[in-house]
């Protein structure tokens, strides 16, 4: 784990493979180029482990678009590990995403820049955000998916979470969703995450009161001292968790921002105050079980008013822009922090995405495939 | 049971009573008046009974109002059974009304007349509806809560149904809580109930497909042959109700209007279509379990982008006007139609609040105490 503000810790692995594409670099239209993936192995049941993946070497020849296309061929920078991409593991489970295809590279968010193009918004050297492959190189076919970076004075790797899906999914599920009001109490589940850490500080800017929960005490204090919730707590040391709340929340819950499922919602719905909305984003406590956890407590939904929603944030991206410049000013200003811990190197993805599901990660995971 | 039209079935319990308050007219402000009244005996743990309740004959002495009081004293006419109830005969679980008074009578929506009146909006002979006691008469501290019936063109037993609390309940939930557009897709569980079949048939109104689940043969073709569903079915006679849905349902369902929880959410749920909307009107299958049982695939309500929400027709009586306006030419026109189960006599309200959670009713639950 390492903070963005000192995140190169240790550039060995990278370097090395610099200096091997280096010397490719003269003859590689012609050779073609290595390209190191990280492969699905096949469908994952329970929690998933780093030998669910593997880490193959195969090659991209010729290293260019064929003639007439549309596509983009693009270097991957830094890959995005996120806790949806559990569902994508397994087989048909009737998620908004595919599923994975076993034998081929995992798929996610990424920073990547532009090394041919075939698409008219698309120039080489240009870097973008989005849909990419877990490999050093990828052949985007539907670039249209892709978000051209137009501001490189912040770290490029937030745009795999403040400045991306997980920036959108925190804006859109807080601001639009929730419709947040000043005064109100506001509750966030794996709060110190690449989306809570952020909601918690939209709403502390929005004037509301607000408490994580996580699931160490590092984080607990990250919480509360470096994004500034008012009160934080670990849910595992917490044998009750309707107790938990009602000490935290005396008054009741006006805005839940429902990251985990199972206990934590069967106790918050216990907690909430009249006209409550619950935003829902990820259920991360039900993503390795065989069978997801009934849920009690759903008649609160009527005794007061409650609202529940779930949304996805690409539903949202025609807003990116607006959310753009409403938070990378604050950014530059200090007014809001972004946490991300990087893993360094494409070898060390496995074990940074089965960590997520254990609670490894501290902030946004990131895994860093090149620095340029 | 009996329907509407032909409702007037057995004057003997009405008519004895009637002749026996016409002797004492001429006394009554001196004797005071008799006052049958049904008591909740305890609070009801599980399934009631009967027995939970008794018929107990006290006197209103002196009848009339006290001087200067904004009360109004009123003789009720009908009263309205609905499952919401069964909340107020348990302590403290947390409703949004409050737990009956052990000792006291039972409190539910009624049609009432006015005998009299401290307050400027209500004379004597008024037709009202809303929150009275039962029993024969009831003093009624803030008339501010009555709704004066303009309309008497109707069967005044309808101000306890489709022109009451049930029909404000369809209306909303249907209407302002699901935004329905013609073709989408309508399921609605306890389809033949007091709201149910107000549902299907505005959902009909509105040119959706809606399909309802009861819990009867009987019940099943009501739904079809009267009220116009497109199809019904009998969820008794349903041993994997994901399948039954999918049957129903090939293609999904954009509005879910919720009167049962448990099982039925959660099959319901996994039939959702994308930016479904499930409106929380009632769990009548929980109401008198120990423990409400946990609902599985709430993970759906992001996959489809669902919305879910709560809501008490109370909250939104404001726009009982409109809702009349719209509602009582359709009456007229015979282009809805609404099916009663009536109860004659004060002392048949026991069973028939009882006879709800076994379903023994057949459309809206109502005791008749006396027809004028």
């Amino acid at each position: 784990m390492s903070f963005s503000q000192n995140h190169i810790s240790s550039y060995k692995d990278i370097k090395h493979r610099c200096s091997y594409r280096t010397q490719e670099q003269s003859s590689k239209q012609m050779e073609g180029v290595r390209n190191q993936q990280v492969i699905l192995k096949d469908y994952v049941n329970g929690f998933p482990k780093e030998s669910d993946m593997l880490l193959k070497t195969s090659s991209i020849t010729p290293f260019k678009l064929p003639q007439g296309s549309n596509a983009v061929l693009v270097k991957n920078l830094h890959l995005s590990c996120d806790p949806y991409m559990r569902g994508r593991m397994s087989k048909n489970q009737g998620s908004y995403v595919d599923s994975f295809t076993p034998g081929s590279p995992i798929v996610g968010y990424g920073v990547s820049k532009v090394v041919d193009s075939g698409h008219s918004n698309f120039k080489k050297d240009d870097l973008t955000w989005g849909g990419t492959g877990w490999e050093e190189y990828s052949f985007i076919p539907n670039p249209d998916t892709l978000f051209k970076i137009q501001d490189t004075d912040v770290p490029l790797s937030y745009y795999t979470g403040i400045l991306g899906m997980p920036g959108m999914t925190a804006y859109i599920g807080f601001h639009e969703i929730c419709a947040p009001k000043k005064g109100e109490y506001v509750f966030v589940s794996a709060a110190s995450g690449a989306v809570g850490q952020l909601v918690g500080q939209f709403a502390k800017l929005t004037g509301c009161y607000v408490v994580g929960s996580a699931g160490t005490k590092e984080k607990v204090e990250l919480l509360k001292n470096k994004f500034g919730f008012d009160e934080a707590f670990n849910y595992k040391e917490e044998h009750d968790l309707n107790a938990a709340l009602k000490r935290y929340f005396p008054q009741g819950i006006d805005i839940y921002f429902e990251n985990v499922g199972g206990k934590m919602l069967e106790a918050v719905l216990l907690n909430m105050r009249l006209n409550g909305r619950i935003s829902v984003c990820g259920m991360i406590s039900q993503y390795n079980l065989e069978e997801g956890e009934g849920v009690k407590n759903l008649f609160c939904l009527i005794n007061q008013r409650i609202r529940m929603q779930g949304f996805i944030a690409v539903d949202h991206y025609h807003l990116y822009s607006k959310y753009v410049e409403m938070v990378i000013p604050l950014i530059k200003e200090g007014k809001i922090c972004y946490v991300e811990d990087i893993a360094e190197g494409l070898e060390s993805a496995p074990a940074a995405l089965v960590g997520l599901f254990s609670g490894k990660n501290v902030g946004k995971q990131v895994v860093v495939v090149a620095r340029e």
